[in-house]
């Protein structure tokens, strides 16, 4: 079947050019730094997306950035990225065609193209892959994501919180396998399309909430791409001239309006990590002792950590960023990559306003992962996070 | 999206009298009872789709039924039926939408009108449900089936032993939830289906290998409804004048090409079932002890029945037919009907010969059930059904 496909005016009308912005391998890197920490300890280990952008595009290649003011409004845009536990994802190789796949098959349902992509999470992995989607389909990426860093299911997105329907979602695998999906709710697209994760083997490319431009422009968190890309960059840059790579990550941090309150809630040793692959996640739990044996911290992660405690009081959690910083090198790790006996910083940061909200707080707080815990603000529990 | 879909000339041309018929409330009690038989104990329980049918067309009005012969070559075609454990969906009520929106996301997706429904299988309710479909829809149904009795998973089919593709495949539920697949091979299509019916609460409504009226011709069991429909009615004639209901039965069958090789395996009681639903199917076996209590026979089952030992040695195997048949009435009971102490006949028949070919035994002979035995045809084991 042969469709005549709507090119969007996206692609065709003069941009501005402060706006224009490009990405090559160089930002990439940065930029894997920058979702690893925003990923919250979800997404996925960056690595593998790094060294499928490497083989994609070469050292000299650009992908365009683009800022959500330069959508239009009747574009249609994409969030994508993978869904599964990222201790799968990380080891099953994807054959490199499932995200273009989707995209098509996607265009093909709404019978016309899709004009720009961005991540539906800004965490890991899931930051880097659209970049990927971007330069096989020759179309740019948004700079902005759906979670404002990431959660493990795919209704805890802000598109969610405001109402906009899931479908139509596409499941593709490294088998070829495409589904379609056009849920009852949001929260069946979940339970369903976490089946198909699971039968496609435990990670699959998923397009989900696709939108258009104005309801981009409307509902998703704008700018954390370039914000991951500023605190790859700061991280770097603080280590290239000999200073704290955390001052590089912190001040980019407190230089954005949402993830200002940021900070180390315990510095120490990983002394025990609890990790299985059940139903389509990495579960399980870290503890973490100081240097000198006399505290200990604990973190619970499913895909993402969820809560932090120092010595069973709660210092942090979701929607809350809570990463494990490597401590040398203010790289943060994700959830699939925790070992025993890694020297880590606890860092934990705010999040946008719309995941603080009482409606979010639904559908992505402590509640909605079964914890009694009720959410208290980062910098209210800790409160010389303000104070910085 | 609204497309223009293309009514099919199936509808439109004036068709040869002489094959046009049609079949009320009477004829779909008649043709429950032989879908029962042809199950081989799968497809379901019929009582449920009897009574939506009641509830549809009442008993005065007809559905369609017109031969395959009937198909113009360029016609969409639509196997279906419900897929998922039977002893979920004789509990789980539909809410009798999912089959239209089944079909509708078909024609959506193919950018066609379907011409005419058949059952995917002619066992229990699945050769009967397509025909609630076909009077939702207002089209006919067609009389052939894809498997020419049933089996419990969606690539043991003729269209999959003629090298045909299952998809687009439409699922559907209760809920609402509507998924199409577009699957990598027939048996990844199996493996995401049978997911996604379990996520869908353990059964879902099933469109798969639609196809063209020539691909029908080619390759469909013809007159597999007209012969479940032959068999009930001639069980029921046997019961009205006080016959033997099984002289009904067999005769029925012996009048086909394809079944006429049947018999009465054993006759006793039911003195043992163990069933679970487990994996999204009815697994489990039967003990028949005869009344003397001189012998035993057994049938293992996965929501068909799929092997039949007398004391120990083997009567007949997937693919014939091997039927729990009620003493009394002649009424077979399916797999998840079957309770101890019912006094039954244990009868099995010959099937299509497109079944027992080299590439059809792979697919859905002993060794696609991972059962050591060689399939042995049931007229070769039991020699005196040859001689009936």
């Amino acid at each position: 079947m042969t469709r005549q496909l709507k090119r969007s005016r996206t692609q065709e009308k003069p941009r501005d050019p402060s706006l224009r912005r490009s990405l090559d391998m160089w930002d990439i890197r940065d930029l894997a730094c920058g979702t690893a920490f925003l990923g919250s300890g979800g997404g996925g280990d960056p690595q593998g997306a790094v060294l499928e952008l490497q083989c994609l595009i070469g050292e000299d290649a650009r992908i365009p950035l683009i800022d959500v003011s330069e959508l239009q409004d009747d574009d249609l845009v994409a969030p994508c990225g993978w869904m599964g536990a990222p201790t799968v994802s990380s080891e099953k190789l994807p054959n490199g065609r499932e995200a273009l796949q989707g995209l098509r098959k996607l265009e093909s349902t709404l019978g016309r193209a899709v004009a720009a992509v961005f991540p539906i999470e800004i965490g890991g992995s899931n930051g880097l892959f659209p970049l990927a989607l971007a330069a096989r389909a020759g179309i740019p990426v948004v700079d902005c994501d759906g979670m404002g860093r990431a959660f493990p299911e795919s209704q805890m997105v802000v598109f969610n919180i405001y109402g906009c329907s899931a479908g139509p979602v596409v499941l593709s695998d490294e088998k070829g396998n495409c589904v379609t999906i056009d849920p009852a709710t949001n929260l069946e697209e979940e339970r369903l399309a976490r089946a198909l994760a699971i039968a496609m083997g435990g990670s699959c490319h998923v397009i989900d909430y696709p939108g258009s431009g104005y309801q981009i422009k409307q509902h998703a968190v704008r700018g954390t791409v370039s914000l991951a890309l500023s605190i790859g960059r700061s991280i770097r840059l603080a280590r290239e001239v000999g200073q704290d790579p955390f001052d590089g990550l912190f001040s980019a941090l407190r230089a954005s309006s949402y993830y200002r309150h940021c900070g180390a809630l315990f510095e120490g040793k990983i002394v025990d990590v609890q990790r299985e692959t059940r139903d389509g996640f990495a579960i399980g739990s870290l503890t973490l002792e100081n240097f000198s044996g006399t505290s200990r911290a604990h973190v619970g992660f499913r895909n993402e950590n969820l809560i932090a405690t120092v010595d069973d009081v709660i210092v942090a959690t979701v929607p809350d960023i809570i990463s494990v910083v490597d401590m040398e090198t203010a790289q943060s790790i994700t959830t699939d990559k925790i070992k025993y006996g890694q020297r880590v910083v606890l860092v934990g940061s705010s999040v946008p306003p719309i995941l603080r909200t009482r409606e979010a707080l639904k559908i992505l707080g402590p509640s909605a992962f079964n914890m009694p815990d009720k959410y208290v603000e980062i910098e209210n529990i800790n409160k010389w996070l303000c104070a910085i």
